[in-house]
């Protein structure tokens, strides 16, 4: 046994898959590595490692530590669609690819489940005990604008392709993006909110976009407008939106992703009617994992035969 | 303008719009009849009327001593989708014609919201007042039974086709239904929905249907699966229903309609958190009314053609 994993180093490609902390997601992720064709690294040969995946999304810290126990390193695969975690270690030595729209589709169907839930009133009609009255909207046929062009953006415009919204597209440039009725860029994001039944917040989290949406954002949108966050809370100006919420001046909000995340008990969003929180879970670990595994195997792939890699993070732009 | 009055009632068919009880419905459905060409009678020629429409879903009680106002008549256009409180006054001397078809579309999109609220854990984050676990499951993929293969069902199947679900229906008979997966016969019903993370009642209610999803069904369905009934409560042994909840004999239910409906606030569903009642708004008055118009519209045009009408019911299948 001994020689034949000698052997097998040889002449594979070793590839660490760390840290340990999550062990259903290590197991998934080292198995995804041994069926590209790829061999996990041990701890003692560790050194001669060529590539990392990192199994854990919220242990950053140990992240550097490892690193520099790593001098082959040549690419690294972080785990999640977003990488701000990860951005003072984004080291350009490396090539890093992230997750990023391998988690797009179960999004996107949350941001589906959310639209619904808010124009059709569910958020009235489940803490009911006792029949109300006969309200809802349709989001067949909606104003549907959505902030961001990335993978939530495509599988969504992908989804509703039967239910024919109006479907507008706010870009860093104003492109146009296929599937979409209008496509605007992102100094244009007042005009590309106003007449939106529903606005969806599919960003990636840059200098560039945090607290985009705040007071006056809010006030450019119909009073009866829902507005789905499935980016990151820091896109919003979390006291803003609970004005907005508390006034009138839209019509609700349905938040995956909250600033501050956990979103605390005492936190005056719980205590409104307009507004639904799911607790980030438009990709859960259980739907995540499958679809992770698949990219990382894809990736291993990649990397074994030398071609280009799938989720390239930008470092300078960071994501 | 009363000779003008005279002359067009010489030549044109004259359609009894009735009753008045609903003003907004009474009016849209006047416009539908002027616009496609019809002219609306009035009180004083009533008896010459060769087609009624019906405005109003829930005054049947009136209907016989309309009709029997009105010995010219041929076609009586109903206003609902579902024709049983009209059933004791189908008289086979006319042609009968509902909106079924009509509301087809915003039902089925209420299907999805119900259905992606339950497997989404919308009942459980919705009254929620702190960040809870992060659970869920996806409506993409997932094993879909349609129980009834009329127009809720031909849209549905339409509106999920991009979530690659696998779809079941069950019909009267076992023919192929279009974009469907599989598809069993009534008295499959208990292999049509074992595997079902999501089972939808869109039948008609008849008798044949009536008390079909009893103890034995819901004992046949997987214990994570949600029921979602968009048909008719009657479809339901309302009791077992509430025992197969509260054991978890099935994961949840999302009801648009009830029996008996409105249902009670004092009815123990109103207590269960595996239990989400919407107040029959699959289609409301204002989502439905331009749908209704449409189809009136339609109708009264082939009518004033000699075309066959939109929306037969069969007299004696009562549908």
């Amino acid at each position: 046994m001994a020689a034949a994993t000698i052997y097998s180093c040889a002449v594979s490609t070793l590839i660490a898959v760390a840290p340990e902390s999550l062990p259903a997601m290590h197991r998934g992720l080292c198995d995804a590595v041994t069926r590209a064709g790829g061999v996990v690294a041990s701890e003692t040969d560790l050194e001669q490692a060529e590539a990392l995946v990192w199994a854990d999304p919220a242990a950053a810290e140990h992240f550097t530590a490892l690193i520099n126990r790593l001098p082959a390193l040549k690419w690294v695969q972080l785990p999640y669609a977003g990488v701000e975690t990860f951005t003072d270690h984004l080291d350009p030595r490396f090539t890093f690819t992230c997750a990023k729209g391998t988690y797009a589709l179960p999004v996107a169907e949350h941001v589906i489940a959310l639209a619904l839930a808010g124009l059709r009133d569910l958020h009235t009609f489940v803490p009911a005990t006792s029949w109300g009255d006969r309200t809802g909207r349709n989001l067949l046929g909606a104003n549907v604008t959505v902030l961001g062009a990335g993978g939530i953006t495509t599988e969504l415009v992908r989804l509703l392709e039967p239910w024919r919204c109006n479907i507008s597209v706010v870009r860093r440039s104003n492109d146009p993006f296929p599937g979409a009725d209008r496509t605007f860029a992102t100094n244009e994001l007042r005009q590309a909110i106003s007449a939106a039944d529903v606005v969806v917040v599919a960003w990636a989290l840059t200098d560039e976009t945090a607290g985009l949406l705040d007071a006056s954002a809010f006030a450019a949108m119909k009073h009866d407008a829902w507005l789905v966050n499935v980016g990151r809370g820091g896109h919003l100006v979390t006291d803003h939106l609970v004005a907005a919420l508390e006034t009138g001046t839209i019509g609700g909000a349905a938040l995956d992703v909250t600033d501050p995340e956990p979103l605390p008990a005492t936190h005056r969003l719980w205590q409104l009617d307009n507004c639904i929180i799911t607790p980030h879970v438009g990709n859960t670990a259980e739907m995540g994992l499958p679809l992770l595994m698949q990219r990382v195997e894809d990736n291993v792939r990649r990397f074994l035969q030398n071609q280009e890699l799938v989720g390239l993070v930008d470092i300078e732009a960071g994501y």
